[in-house]
């Protein structure tokens, strides 16, 4: 895959309101870091009902291959997307003011039966990205490739902080 | 208002799949009482979303005046429709076999600003039925004096059920 | 419907408490946007129940034909009115300090067969005010037209707003 | 203090609906095991505004001098009837079918600053009878012996049922 | 009953920890405000367990009539002093740094069939001031009408709170 | 894709312990009407910590493109795999005896960032795997296809059954 | 560690109540599985708080070195006993019949700096029974040793059930 | 047991990531003061998988006697480490900046039969350290008195807090 800026795009990152864009941008941000071309869009469920259908509708075969939507509150924009795309659409619960997130997650999770929504974490939005990369990578070997090596990253990320914190503290003549 | 089930339906009670309709059944049961004229429909945000959206784009058209929707889980119907009308939409949050209608009732009541969903209690079709006749009732002298009427009956037959209450405790001996 | 400020108002806002008015102050923003003449007033349910209670047994005689009504806590206001006026009557939960505004929800929805009260979102008073809109507009083509081209606003403005988010984006060199 | 059952009530038992009888009998029966006069009614907040205020307003002069106020889901009674008397007020939080008494604790244990709802376990109206007595108590001492020596037995019940559980284990061979 | 600083206190208002004074402060207040004599404490159930049962077994003795304790967490202050006295305790969940007192709120009121704890708002130590003042009135003719003198300050602080609402709005030109 | 039983499979359907197969037999069901080859396995992350993380390793070379991963209360194996594979995890949150699959969710959603789980409702395994379709349908145009017929046929179904539900209702004589 | 009904027990497991027994039982059943001596008892902490302390108090001095404690509700018999001895002491939160446990593991689970609780999941007493074990087997390397066998049984049984889950669904005809 | 930073560590203490030190600090700090030798690690469950396996497989035979792990989210650390050493583990829920903190509770206590987690409250470390010291002291007398001591001081501490508030509010005049 080539720079994600000019190419097709293959995954959709969508957003109820630009609001959300703070949450959202960590999903688009993770996409870079692959090389995935991606493009950004408002889609509002609740102001803009006929487009995000069509936007879902229309997502196979303008080149997409996953679509990533955000939204907090009443969060209806993953679900209603799923209904109407045969692509995997992964739901960011973005926190609002109130309730923490909470009724965000439980509105983009509880889908019925028949119309599935991949969710991350209350306002996860990075984890989304590397989710996407993931269901490309599952038909990539090459992105495949590039995924264990991000993962081998952060082992050598995580063990490089334990040390650093080891230093620290033992510096700072702690046991 | 004349019978409820011959004349143009004022009200649509809509339910986003029919194993709503045990739960929802009380809504038209409440409409029935009043000779309220309505309509019962199956639409489901999540299956027929094209549909969904047409049966609440063109409601205010086909003479609707109050749109009474009940979902359950990640419940996006009561909050679609309302996005697409410019009616009064009441949202019945069903409950499903997990968490206990939390779930239906923050994916319900939790709309953003612009798009009001006049929310229920969890599983408490029967007054979203009562809330359909309220605002109905809000431009119809007759219709209120109706609901005047049926609330002094709730009145009389609280006190009728208190005043047995204490009659069979006086039999059973207590105080 | 002419100007909101003389006319006979034809909705009540009120609240429990005047440290409500920074959350309720958006229903009445709202009616003001629809020309739609309001009243505002301080009833509370717990220090002030005669009046609360004759407020809400006079107000349809009055001409109101909506109340709104917010509170937060252990919210009883929107509950009591709705029990002595036959108007339909909106509860806005009010968040305080702790809890997030969960016990005003709960308060405020969980009314039981009879008495019903149409909630919005915690701390949503806007759309409190919207949706009065929309019950007076089922009876009021004009009003009903209005609130078509609010929505249809509502729609242009998340259109710009996401148009903006894009060009925002590809000035920063993004994809 | 005399008879429980001919005597002037001094603890008035109120319940919103008499479904909640059998939540609400525990409460009388402990009155009744310290001989503590009290009466039971069906105060209904929802449909019974006028009346309930009126038993609250009423309370003290006919001799009460405790009230025990029981409801489910939008509990309004027991802060409604401490709104307008100055006699203590107990609430019993009434478990209805959804959300296991959640909503009836909040909306009853949650009253603003000025007016205290003495709230007890979900579910507990014995409990709410025992305060009752305690507080009675506090002005008579003839009836805090009892009370002391209720909980003496309270004391020797556990005992002897912790005694009664190490016989069985050891009849069965445990340890 | 006198002033309220150097007569026999009546009340005891003790907390789990001194961090708490700064909630607890207002129980002190509201009895204050009623020249109600009282004592302060720190009697902790997890630090002074020994020195807690005592406080609770002598209170009567010593003259107190109610027990008001406030604590956070597992906050088992409430529950353990209602276990060794027969005096009413009103319990205060105070909140932590986490989960907003519902920790607290559950520790406090969720107490076995028994041992009553009349809880109140979480932070809400002013109402278990009043509600002490309360259980003393129920006994005292002279403090009852100062409580109800209180509640119809209230009444009256309320109606000017609204009245100034309504006053400042018109000047600022709102309907 | 040929017949589900024999090819090698494409998706793991692992579970943490062999009393998660009642939930979770859905998920393989959705894979069977897709012809999805899968295998399923018992593979407790804390009871065959080793094997579980050799299955999640090898995975990918053994074939799997996607794993789908069911666990109950504090649910660590959808979490666990998705940490030392490449391949998109689906986690199934299990509902167990007490609070109602909200601990299993939470455990499984609330991924840090750089490890994501695909998460699905609470027992939903159904969805779970109808969303391993739509991964693998993202590279796969005949899946896809059947996706899209699917999808369609649930539209079907839906009407179908509104129709039947207002047959029944006019037989019954309703509105 | 010779017979566990005869010897000098090492573990205390009590109880508020003997309606705990059904839930407390899977305890004492761990301790056997490893011939650790132990004692039961009802110490109830609301109702018989002096011999609570008591028991807490001369708990290490007679020989224990664990405590396991099981309650419910507003359950303070663990952090109460945690106050009063040295020694370890694990809280089993008892499921009653409203909110599921959550009330039990809060009150448990949220105790103060200075006194911890070893809290295990909402009705899982055998988990306490087995961290009794792992407590001592800290100090007692030939019980370690039966912890790791146990360990290397419990992965044994989980193989065993997953080969069999496997070979029921081969049998059924499945992938 | 002598110096805590140069003997050979009997506690682990392990979190899943740098972040975690401000809150896990404290678990440390009390080690400290019972000059209880430990270690401190940064292990990540979901970045270091095998590492940390071996963290907990190797731990008894290194020395370690009890392991502290804390984590946040979905919290797999302390269960993970659980299932592959037969010492203690004690889990730290550490709250992250959504859901106080809840999600790490549950993933972490909510543990299935046969591998327990010793949890302290949301983001207590201290106690968790605490904890430690006492179980260590299960076999070890004199730690055990030190432990008894440190109890001691927390009385003197909170009966010296109390005096304080007392007088404090001496001075300034209140009863």
């Amino acid at each position: 895959m080539s720079d994600a800026s000019s190419a097709t795009p293959v995954v959709g990152v969508v957003m109820g309101s630009d609001s959300d864009w703070p949450t959202m941008e960590a999903a688009a941000q993770a996409l870079e870091e692959f090389d995935v071309p991606y493009e950004v869009g408002v889609v509002s469920a609740h102001r803009m009902a006929r487009e995000m259908l069509e936007y879902g509708e229309t997502a196979a075969a303008r080149g997409l291959r996953v679509i990533i939507a955000g939204a907090g509150g009443a969060a209806h924009l993953p679900g209603m997307l799923a209904s109407v795309t045969p692509l995997p659409v992964i739901g960011v619960p973005v926190p609002l003011r109130h309730l923490d997130g909470l009724d965000s997650l439980l509105s983009i999770v509880q889908m019925p039966a028949g119309v599935p929504v991949a969710t991350v974490a209350v306002g996860n939005a990075r984890n989304a990205g590397l989710l996407a990369v993931r269901i490309l990578a599952a038909s990539d070997p090459a992105l495949r490739e590039r995924m264990e090596s991000f993962q081998r990253d952060l082992t050598e990320q995580a063990r490089a902080k334990g040390e650093a914190l080891r230093r620290r503290r033992r510096t700072a003549g702690f046991g």
